[in-house]
C-alpha cells in the first residue's frame, strides 16, 4: 500500500476482497463477519459495490444487523435504494432498525413513497415513531439534518455521576454522536455543553454545573441547514444540539453531515453559477433526459433575452451598412463585457455566499469596481486598438506568412483613418467593461436585495445582459466617434 | 437573543459588551477576564473587533495567555498582521508561544519574513524548535494543517492505564486535539486508532490492544491538503494523523481546519471559473490594485483569443457584404454557443472535484453530452427561427406598438426568402450548441489530461473558444445555405 495514495490502495483492496469474499460467501458464510471486521464501512461498501448485485443482499446478510447498516449507509443513493426495493419490507426494515436515526430518515426520503411506508410500518414501534418525528421536518432543515441521539446528563450531577452515565450509553451499543456531553435540566431544557475531553479533566469533585459551558451555540429546529453549517464552521464545532422553541434538546447534528451540506451547496452554487438549475444528484447517475430538462431552462431564457442582440442590430442595420467595418469588432467588444462581468459575479456571489459581504455593502463594492473595471478596460481596450494598428500596418507592408496575406485594411474609400477606427474599439471596450464590471458585481445585490438566490446570477446570464447593454454601448460611442461616416 | 438569527444576536453582543469592556480597561482591567470567561472565542474576538484598534493589546494583554491566544486566532489575518507587528517581539512571543503550534505556524506565515524571524527568536526554545519543524512543511500540505500536539498511548497498556494518560493530558491544560487517542508501539509507529468513547465502552480489564483499530485512515506529511480534506470528508473522521514515510506519527489534523481547506478550495474553484486567478484572500481586504492585476491577465488572454474572431470576419467580410442580414444573428449565434459551453464545463469541472467523474470517464461524457447538447441546440434553434418567423410576420403586417415599428424585413431584394434565413439560423445554432457542450465538457479532461488544474477551465474561457468556432460553424453552415446568395 502507498500512504500516499490511499484511494488508489483502496480500490485495489475492494478489487483483491472481492473474489475472497464471494467464495466465502458460498462455502462459510459465517465467517465474513469475522474476516471482515477490520474494515472501515466506507472500504467495506467499496467491497461490496464490485461484487455481482445479486450477491450483495446476502454479503448483507452475513454480517450483524449494525455493522450492515453501516455500510449501507456508505452506499451510493442509486445502489442503496435498488438494494431496499428488492427485499421484502421486513428485510428492509430490519436493517433500516440499525441505522442511525438521521440516516435512517434520509434513506427512506429517498425511496418512493409507497415502499417508504411499507418498510416504516414493519420498523419496532419505538422506531418507527422517531423516524416519523424526523421525517416530519424539512429536509433542508436542521431537523432534516440531525440525529436524536444525544448524550446529555442531569445538570445536578457530579462529574463522575456523568462520567459513569457516559460509559453506561457508549458500552449499551447505540451509535450515539459522542463529541460532546450536554446538561440538560428537569424539563429537558439545555443548560450547558462539555467535551469529554473536559469531563475527564475536571478535578475530583467537580460538578457538572463547574464544568459545564453556559452559553451553548445551539440551532433551533426550523434552522435552515446552511445556518448550522455557518455555526460548525465559524466556532469549529464537532457537533451542535438542536432546541425546540422551548429551548429544549431535540437532537445534535454533527460535523460529518454538515461536511456533506457544505459540499452540495457549493455544488449548487457552481452549477447555478454555470446557467443552470442544480441537479440535485451526481452528473453520471442522471438520466440524459433528467439533465436537459435541467439546463435548457435557463438557455432558452438567455437565447430570448439575448435575441435583443439583434433587435440592436436591427435598428442600427442603416449604419452598419455604411460603415461593415463597424462589425468586425462586435463580438470582440461584446466578449471582454461579458468576461468582466463574469469575474465580477463570480467574485461577489462567492463572497456572499461565505458571507464576507453582506447586502448592507453594495455601495463599498460599487467604490471597488468603479476603478477596477475602468482599468481593466483601459487594458482590454489598449490590447484591441494595437491589434487595429498591427493589421494596418501588415496590410500596409504587405506582410504574408507562406503565402497566407496578414494585415487587414481598415482605410476603405472616405471611410475613417485606422486611427478612429483604434479610438473607437479602445474607447468602447472601456466603457462596455467598466459597465460590465458594474453589472456583474451589482446583480447579485439586486438579487439578493428582491429576495431571489444571488447564487442565480450565473456568469451566463451577466454575459448576456452585458451582450444587449454592451451593444448599445458600441453602436453609441460609434456615432460619436466615427458619426460623420455614417452619411 | 433571538435563536433564529444567532449570527446578529453576536454581533449586536459584541456592539452592546464593547462600550463596557472599554469601561473596564480603564477602571479595572484585572476584571475583564473574569467577565468574559463565559464567551466563545470567536465571539470575544467579534467585540475585540468592534473596540477602538488602539485599545485591543490592552484588552488582550488582560486576558490570561492561552484566551488570549485563542482570541488572536479568531481574528481576519489583516488584524492580527496589524497587532503582531505592531507589538516587540517578546510581547507577540508571549501570545504566538501560547497558540496551538499549527495555528502558530500559521500565524508566523503571515507575517513578513524578518518580523517572524525575531518572534521566533523570542520564542521558548522547545516552542522555538517545533514551530521551525512546522514551518518547514509546504503550507498546502499535510504538514502545513497539523497541529503537533497529539494524544497517544503506548499499545502495551490496558485501557485503565490509558485512561489515567489521557486524564492526565487533558488536565495538562495543554490544548491537544482530543478527538482521538493513538496507540503507538516504542518506536513511536502508529498502531491503532481509538475514541475516547471508545475507551470509555471497553469493559473491565481490557487492553489498548483490543479496543484499537488496527487499520487507521492516515495521510502521509507530505500529502496534499486537499487529499487530508477527502479522507476526512470520506470517512466522516474527526480527526487523521499524520505520518512520516517510516509510519511513526508526527502531528494530526481536525476536521475544523478541513473544513476551512474545504472552503478555501471551493473559493478558488469558483474564482477559477469565473475567469480568474484565485484571490487567496477575502475580496474586500484585498487592495484594488492587488486585485486588478488578479483579474487582468485572464482578461487579456481572453481578449487576444477572441482576437480571432474578428479575423474571422475579416476573411469572410466579402460574403458578409453581399448579405449583410448574416451579421444580425451573430451575437445571438456564438452566445448560444457559449453559453451551452460554460454550462458543460461547470458541470463536469465540479463532478471532477468531486472526484465523480475521473480522467478515463471522458467517452462517458462525451456519449451523454452528444444528445444533450444535440437536443439543446434543436431547442435553441427552433426558438431563434420563430424569433425570425416573428419579425418578419410583424413586418408584413405592418404591426406597431405606439408607434413603434415592430418586426423587421429579412427579405431584401434578390436575397434569400425568411424561411431560408431562419433555416439557416436554426441549421447553426444547433450546430454550435452541440459544439459548445462537447468542447465545453472535454475541456476539463483535456486539461487534466496535460497536467492542469481542470478548474482553469473557466466560463469565459470556455465561451471563448466557442465563440471563435462558432463564427466559423456559422459561416461555413451560411454558405452553404445561403452560398448562391453570395455572388
Amino acid at each position: 500500500m502507498t500512504p500516499n495514495d490511499p484511494r488508489k490502495a483502496q480500490k485495489s483492496l475492494a478489487a483483491l476482497l472481492a473474489p475472497d469474499i464471494l467464495d466465502l460467501l458460498e462455502s462459510e458464510p459465517s465467517t465474513v463477519a469475522a474476516e471482515t471486521e477490520d474494515l472501515h464501512p466506507a472500504d467495506l461498501a467499496d467491497v461490496a459495490e464490485s461484487l455481482p448485485h445479486s450477491q450483495i443482499p446476502l454479503f448483507l446478510s452475513a454480517l450483524p444487523a449494525p455493522r450492515a447498516a453501516a455500510v449501507l449507509e456508505y452506499f451510493s443513493e442509486e445502489l442503496r435504494t435498488e438494494l431496499l426495493e428488492a427485499m421484502s419490507p421486513e428485510q428492509a426494515a430490519a436493517l433500516v432498525d440499525a441505522m442511525t436515526p438521521d440516516d435512517r430518515a434520509d434513506t427512506l426520503e429517498e425511496l418512493d413513497e409507497a415502499h417508504a411506508g411499507e418498510i416504516v410500518d414493519a420498523l419496532p414501534s419505538e422506531t418507527r415513531r422517531n423516524t416519523q418525528q424526523l421525517r416530519a421536518y424539512e429536509p433542508d432543515s436542521a431537523g432534516g439534518l440531525m440525529t436524536t441521539e444525544v448524550v446529555s446528563v442531569p445538570d445536578s450531577y457530579t462529574v463522575e455521576e456523568a462520567l459513569r452515565r457516559v460509559r453506561e450509553i457508549a458500552r449499551s451499543g447505540r451509535r450515539e454522536a459522542m463529541n460532546a456531553v450536554y446538561a440538560i435540566d428537569v424539563d429537558g431544557t439545555l443548560k450547558g455543553v462539555m467535551s469529554l475531553r473536559e469531563l475527564l479533566a475536571a478535578p475530583e469533585g467537580a460538578r457538572v454545573t463547574d464544568v459545564a459551558w453556559p452559553e451553548v451555540r445551539h440551532a433551533l429546529v426550523t434552522a435552515d441547514r446552511e445556518e448550522v453549517a455557518r455555526l460548525i464552521a465559524e466556532y469549529d464545532l464537532v457537533a451542535i444540539p438542536i432546541v425546540d422553541d422551548r429551548h429544549r434538546v431535540l437532537g445534535v447534528v454533527t460535523v460529518d453531515d454538515v461536511i456533506d451540506v457544505i459540499q452540495e451547496e457549493q455544488t449548487e452554487d457552481v452549477q447555478k453559477l454555470g446557467g443552470m438549475e442544480a441537479l440535485d444528484q451526481p452528473y453520471m447517475q442522471m438520466s440524459v433526459g433528467a439533465m436537459i430538462q435541467k439546463r435548457a431552462g435557463w438557455l432558452a431564457v438567455l437565447i430570448v433575452l439575448q435575441m435583443f442582440t439583434a433587435s440592436a442590430m436591427e435598428r442600427f442595420d442603416a449604419e452598419l451598412m455604411q460603415l461593415p467595418i463597424l462589425m468586425l469588432f462586435i463580438p470582440l467588444v461584446m466578449s471582454g463585457g461579458g468576461n468582466s462581468g463574469s469575474q465580477a459575479t463570480s467574485l461577489i456571489t462567492r463572497a456572499m455566499a461565505l458571507k464576507e459581504v453582506h447586502l448592507g455593502d453594495w455601495w463599498r463594492v460599487a467604490i471597488r469596481e468603479l476603478p477596477t473595471g475602468l482599468v481593466l478596460g483601459v487594458i482590454l481596450g489598449a490590447i484591441a486598438a494595437a491589434r487595429v494598428f498591427l493589421s494596418q500596418h501588415a496590410f500596409d507592408q504587405g506582410w504574408d506568412l507562406f503565402g497566407y496575406t496578414l494585415g487587414y485594411n481598415f482605410e476603405r474609400d472616405n471611410g475613417p483613418s485606422w486611427q478612429l477606427v483604434a479610438g473607437n474599439v479602445f474607447a468602447s471596450l472601456t466603457a462596455i467593461v467598466m459597465f460590465g464590471s458594474m453589472a456583474g458585481s451589482m446583480l447579485p445585490f439586486v438579487l439578493r436585495r428582491l429576495g431571489f438566490d444571488p447564487a442565480s446570477a450565473s456568469a451566463p446570464f451577466v454575459a448576456t445582459l452585458v451582450d444587449v447593454t454592451g451593444l448599445i454601448i458600441y453602436f453609441s460611442v460609434a456615432l460619436l466617434i466615427l458619426g460623420k461616416f455614417m452619411g
